[in-house]
């Protein structure tokens, strides 16, 4: 469906950016696991806007409230559901916009698809503020890998110069990668159950990812056979790989070195500089330019948000496999 | 599941490499479509081997035997089954191998997912000759797709040198791009059930598929915000866009502009020169050096592949919102 | 998964009887309808308590907030999430309870799955408190099914004698029968996608549901061929049945006569008679007597839950095949 | 989807009655599971028309032949694909049916559903037929189980007079009774994940099913709580109940008691007496007589039915948690 994802440890996320709240529901968190509520607050604090300088000016205090799952911070076996109240929207900052479709956005086919009925007050339901609860949720699974000894770690390997968009009213883009150490040997499945259809299934419902790769990845394909296999060898009895081309999975099952996934974010698509669009109604050419706050540059707010659907994506496989 | 795909047009492909036979179970086609049988034909022969110098030398003849779903050659709403029988198998050449996974292949985590017990013959069930079943599905489904004026065309936009690779005993990778015209606004659902994830999706079942872009993809990553959104115009009526960057699909929608997406495909992991590996059993380092009958370059094979994986996935979001 | 159900309206619920909240998310509500708040309220205090002899003493105002997927009342294409807050909660009513099963109750098997970490204070997750948030997303459902002319009505074909049983400390069960009146002829799947088989599987989520049966239902097992038959004729062009065992759906179709379905159901678990039970701690037997408020009969209360489950299976089916 | 059901051993069945074959795919069954090849058949031949007397005179061998899947006969990790060769079918007998549907049967609803494309030759995808390879999964899923201690039987409780029902052309229905033993506590999930949801969506996918219900069932809303609570009590450290009402599952999960579950099976609606029906073309009333070979009763054929149906949703409910 559109808003969920996950077979055994599914995650649906709600809300608009200016709906009343957002939130997620968290389906199927083995039980037992005590949550550590001062570490989710830290892990969404990473994603939270003011931390860098092409953050949008938009404040959010962004506390979620734990409304069922969990008996003394310890969940119970139920669905997990938080709420993340919505307070600091601008509303009218988008209504000169309702007909007119910001380039890079998802504002023109979503008003075909929905006939004019959808939410495209602040991008609605694609917003970028439906990461706060993916964040939320990303958290606790990445707690809960954690503790069986699996550690998740993205970083931006790639960033525009964002002071010099920022200073045109421009926006850039950048490359967010994720590596996953601690893994067991032979999770994931074959063909169209595998770690790495899941993870680019979940990982494109992040706003501005335009690409997927693992491993090498798209370098693979200047590559030599000889030169991207990576050759086996035996280290303190484990099995282990020599280079780590393949990203730590192959065929779909993951070999125990290190999972590597790199994502390509593009610009932020809300720049103040002006730009062609249409009237939709009119259909006509229009000239404009978007008010409200926004982004110079999205990707250091990403990697949080990756790293929480990689951990919301692994605890999934380990429950199902385990 | 492992080995199944879409939602209303559901794809499952059974059998291994050196299993008696390999096909696909096609359920939910819709009910009334004649099928050219041998445009069938005619799109499976262009995945055969034999047709590229960098081909393997195994012949299958690969003809689909329907045993249901059809009536006249038209669709009757249940489900439709065809059976390709494997005729050319050699499972000799794979003996040696048992215990000494081969480097880049999924040898390694099969082994220790299934205990020993998987068919790793020829590669079993993750060997590129389930993409034999995938063409099949994919030729009915753009059969479809094309009489709704939905054409789907990919070329190789990168290859390798591969008659230097096959001289050394080598391989070498590329990149598919694949187009899709004709497609309505507004197809696809946000977040996680968008175009992007669902192709995604099924295009990481693809052997040899270690990335997937859309649009600018990667590239995007170095524009910035004001050259990678693509201007909006009219044009006879239509909203169109002065360029493509976003590759037809904007937050898991598609906007009408033609559908690009890329693949990267790794070099063949089978090459003849040595390659350092293990033995899993004895635990210690050993020199492989793989027999069998292999491609030098897969990338001319997987070209109607990823064809028939993107018509899979579009006839199945048509259906959704049919 | 365990609190989610149906394929385009997808309906997750959440919550424990004594946990801060619970709740619903409704997924795939097509966009544009405007909904009556009002009625939805009406819908809810159907199976609200107090309104019948058998009901519990336990008074929750339970005035859902919805948090999103609405613009204005109506539908935008987001999941609609409700919150209903738990106020009249009496957590200490079940200390007693911890480790002494309930006899009818699924506290033993729920203790034995989530090892003792399971939420039990009130029936937790499996509580028909759960119901009510059932009951909002089915009245949303109801309501945009009454707009294309399908109208769903339940009723109590049979319920034991309350008064009496109330009087000892007992409880009684019954029978609810619904009937869904307007559906096209041809809705559903075969196999194992019909309506029977969604029904059935949504309405044993129902607590205290013990068996589900269509048309003549368990009667059929005592008919003849040609009683049980369904004699065709032509009406104003229509073609019809004169009678109507099939209860409307043959191999999972519907045929354009009511669909008929009962479910049978229980009597409350929960009686102030004493019982027998044991301590799972000590492993050994105990005599029960449960103290905190309950239903004599939870079947008038069931009739506005059995509607609302087959609205949602109703309009999910109705979107699938839109 | 229409075809298949389980979501970690999944059965997809394919085939219409005179199509050129049918058969199963069996995807996640457990690599390492030597079958009983002869076994499998042997629960087949319980199923096969000629062992009773109300029986269709029709013959297949029904010798299904395993495509995939297996080594040695030994599941491997991939999909299983059986295909069954349909040999002894009359179509001709069927070609006065085409416009005129059959009361009882499905004829109706999929002419319209379908448009007049579905295969309604012998009953097409909604024969019985396709029982047999629902029969040929079940005997593989209850092998395993077996060697896990859990064993399932199906009895028949009720069969209406087959002989008196034969000798004037008509026919009767009854109750098939299944139960399991051997179940761990705990199996299954809260409200719509659980063992009657399961079992009952899969229950109704076999042709003419119309009622399931476990425990005391239907006979629950004669019965007051304290008569239909099962009492606990301890036997050799196990906790068990006194008497087995609930039927082994409560609230979604096993109890460790014994699994009931019933099935009413209504009368073959293929009876050879005058009926009353329709010409879907013409719009007038026909006198229909159907010719064919039928069953007067297919009550003792259901048995192993119900029993293949029961075992794959058991083994998937038990993968899911394994």
């Amino acid at each position: 469906m559109a808003s969920s994802f996950g077979e055994r440890v599914k995650i649906t996320v709600f809300g608009q950016s200016h709906s009343a709240a957002i939130g997620a529901v968290i389906d199927g968190l083995p039980a037992g696991e005590t949550l550590d509520i001062q570490a989710i607050s830290d892990f969404m604090a990473r994603r939270a806007p003011g931390r860098n300088p092409g953050d949008t000016a938009r404040r959010e205090p962004d506390i979620p409230r734990i409304l069922s799952g969990l008996v003394n911070d310890t969940t119970c076996g139920a669905p997990l559901c938080a709420v993340i109240e919505n307070t600091d929207t601008r509303s009218q900052d988008y209504d000169a916009l309702r007909d007119i479709p910001r380039p890079g956005h998802a504002d023109f086919p979503i008003s075909v698809k929905h006939g004019g009925y959808a939410d495209k007050r602040g991008g609605g339901h694609t917003s970028g503020r439906l990461t706060a609860p993916l964040c939320f949720a990303g958290a606790i699974c990445a707690q809960i890998l954690e503790k069986r000894g699996i550690e998740i770690c993205a970083i931006a390997t790639k960033t525009g110069d964002i002071e010099t968009a920022k200073a045109v009213g421009d926006s850039v883009g950048g490359i967010v990668e994720c590596t996953a150490t601690g893994l067991p040997v032979g999770l994931g499945e074959p063909m169209f159950g595998g770690v790495e259809n899941r993870l680019a299934a979940a990982l494109f419902g992040i706003p501005a990812v335009r690409g997927v790769e693992f491993g090498a990845g798209f370098a693979a394909a200047d590559m030599q056979g000889s030169q991207n296999n990576d050759a086996y060898f035996v280290q303190n009895g484990e099995i282990r790989t020599r280079t780590n081309h393949h990203g730590g999975v192959l065929g779909g099952l993951t070999t125990g070195m290190p999972l590597v996934v790199r994502v390509a974010i593009k610009p932020t698509p809300s720049i103040s500089r002006q730009q062609e669009s249409v009237d939709l109604v009119a259909r006509e050419s229009v000239e404009l330019r978007i008010g409200g706050r926004h982004d110079a540059c999205i990707v250091p707010r990403a990697v949080p948000v990756v790293e929480a659907v990689v951990a919301c994506v692994l605890l999934d496989l380990m429950e199902i496999e385990r």
